[in-house]
């Protein structure tokens, strides 16, 4: 199978995203929600973190595109997904869901069950938490994956298509998995990434900003997951360790190019012998 | 009209901040409370995010300044607010009201116009929220205003009057406007303070350490954003995007001297033609 | 007397500690949970922020050791709190217990002193909130402490007989008490993390880290001190505030050695002069 999409078509994205500043509402865990935000601006996205139940779900009927990230869920947050969701789908706004650390806690584990048949555009999650969502695994410990991505390449095949959602695993490298059963690995990446917490969480909400741009869910979270992962690679080469990592790929998603995008994501096929696991 | 404050003004009351080190209590929006503690760290202030019902109204009668933001509203946080004003009256203690993002969303607009009666010293906002708070225009999308501060002048006249706060509005430019009709622009700053998120909620911190320091709430504004707004300058000459920016105005913040801010804080009157808008 | 244990102890420890990834549970104040987790993955341990009521006791199960941070008590996570403490105990698994700016507010004073009836492994704090603990102050002003830690030995040794637990106190050196009434000091540490907010909280989860290594609790607390503030003396030595110190910090943490740690770590006993205070 070849892939659909090219590093160009990244690239344009990426100039369309910082012509039109796609306003990203985000419902997401306690942690990581300053770094995210950090990311959204730097990437040229512009966040709302309006997470409260009235205004989750007023939010959502103006927002471009939307995260709905499980990692700390409160109750009174909870509805407030639950709301974002709904009015989301109204509206037709694309939304992705995170279901961060989904399989051995329950509440998290019971509401993410019930959001991804809501019909999320993209589901994004490392190889655990695929397997233990798609009723595979048991989940990780914490946001932890104990699983390569390509390892729950038939999870994601089967999660796609019961909920029609994209899905996007990260991991050393990263896969992406349509409802058609595309799929494309982006083979960027530095495990600094995996030292900073909320690595993951924030390419949740940049594949909201990208999802605002284009209806196809596999292209939208792989042009996210390529500019994010080639602007940690670039980080990378001028950090000494996880804090300053974590600086520099902030310099680096506001300097990265549509240039270094087209020429230094690297896309490739599931092969044969990844489809067989 | 002249500008009734010297840059010299602010010099002498960053020296005062330093060396009696006021405590300022804020309850604050979850995104940007770490920020906004190490920002008042920076600049010699002592911070704390006391901002649950009871403690809240308990520390706020021992605070020497409180912020109350927005920017989070959750059920409990809404009790608080109310609790630590209604102490911080008591015990005749200013507070800095910031009203983000009110206007289409309905509970903190609600609680804005509320707490707005309440006398807080100074309010703080960008153009689309004081335009929203003072009725006269329907917000911005999030923290982004979508407007001039001068085009809010008017609005914040009109506001300031009726709250017999003084108003203070971020953006290009700062302005701040006093109830005897005073005003003063604040001419420096840099375009990456509006790409670290809680650049302005931070800021409303600061206005609350300076106003622990003088009665002149005008003086307070306008001494906090020209030591913010210069550390900004200063960081922006050293950074290489929003990551570094931001670690280099914490570094900036601690470092900036009387010195510097009484040559560097550039201000302005509000000329014939800004007052026509 | 004598110290009991040597800088080479805290240097296996930290070779331990990198080697099996301890499984830290967070239940902690909102200003500081990125932080903690980020100082967690720099030491080499694996943070789980996993803070509401049911989770908290699903996930105290399985954790390898747990952090209660008092900074921001929402009523929902004091339910999580006292859940996830059950669960510890019945599982054996260590717990430290950080009484942040107890004394004066009532919530916290109250739950802290339900907490440590209940067996923490270490109690941490600053000489103010120790005291306060003890019964023996009124607490410092938020996490401010306005005392010095060997001002807080006699007290220390009270709550350490009455708790069984150790107690740290930090400090411009930090102290370790013992209930057989062994004493250390670790002379080592740089006034900047004094000015980083959550210099002390996540102090607390590198302790539960360690602790899940030895049933020493005195020998982890000194070992997480003796590795944190030596790490703390290195970021200063390349930092030019404290923005950059904080990032400075995260890499060193990740760098240092236990070579490092053996050589510079400064551990002394408690000398009689002090014993008379």
């Amino acid at each position: 199978m070849t892939v659909r999409h090219a590093s160009s078509d990244c690239a344009r994205l990426l100039e369309e995203l910082r012509s039109t500043t796609p306003l990203v509402q985000c419902v997401t865990n306690a942690v990581v929600t300053n770094f995210t935000a950090n990311v959204l601006l730097a990437v040229g996205a512009a966040p709302a973190m309006v997470d409260i139940p009235s205004e989750a779900r007023q939010f959502a009927s103006v927002a471009s595109g939307i995260l709905i990230n499980l990692g700390t869920p409160q109750r009174d947050q909870q509805t407030a997904m639950t709301e974002a969701v709904v009015a989301a789908n109204a509206a037709g706004t694309p939304w992705v869901l995170d279901p961060v650390a989904v399989g051995f806690l329950s509440v998290r584990t019971e509401l993410a069950g019930q959001l991804a048949g809501r019909s999320p555009r993209i589901i994004r999650g490392n190889a655990s938490e695929i397997l233990a969502l798609a009723g595979a695994g048991s989940g990780g410990r914490g946001v932890d994956s104990t699983d390569d991505p390509l390892d729950a390449l038939h999870a994601a095949r089967s999660l796609s298509r019961s909920t029609s959602s994209a899905v996007a695993i990260s991991g050393a490298h990263d896969l992406m998995v349509g409802p058609e059963g595309d799929a494309v690995v982006v083979a960027n990446g530095h495990a600094l990434l995996t030292k900073v917490t909320g690595g993951g969480c924030a390419l949740g909400a940049v594949m909201a900003a990208f999802a605002a741009l284009t209806d196809d869910a596999v292209l939208a979270a792989t042009a996210a997951t390529g500019v994010y992962t080639l602007a940690a690679e670039q980080a990378a080469a001028r950090a000494h360790g996880p804090g300053s990592f974590a600086i520099e790929f902030l310099d680096r998603l506001a300097a990265v190019t549509p240039d270094d995008v087209a020429s230094g994501v690297n896309l490739r096929a599931v092969s044969v012998s990844d489809s067989a696991r």
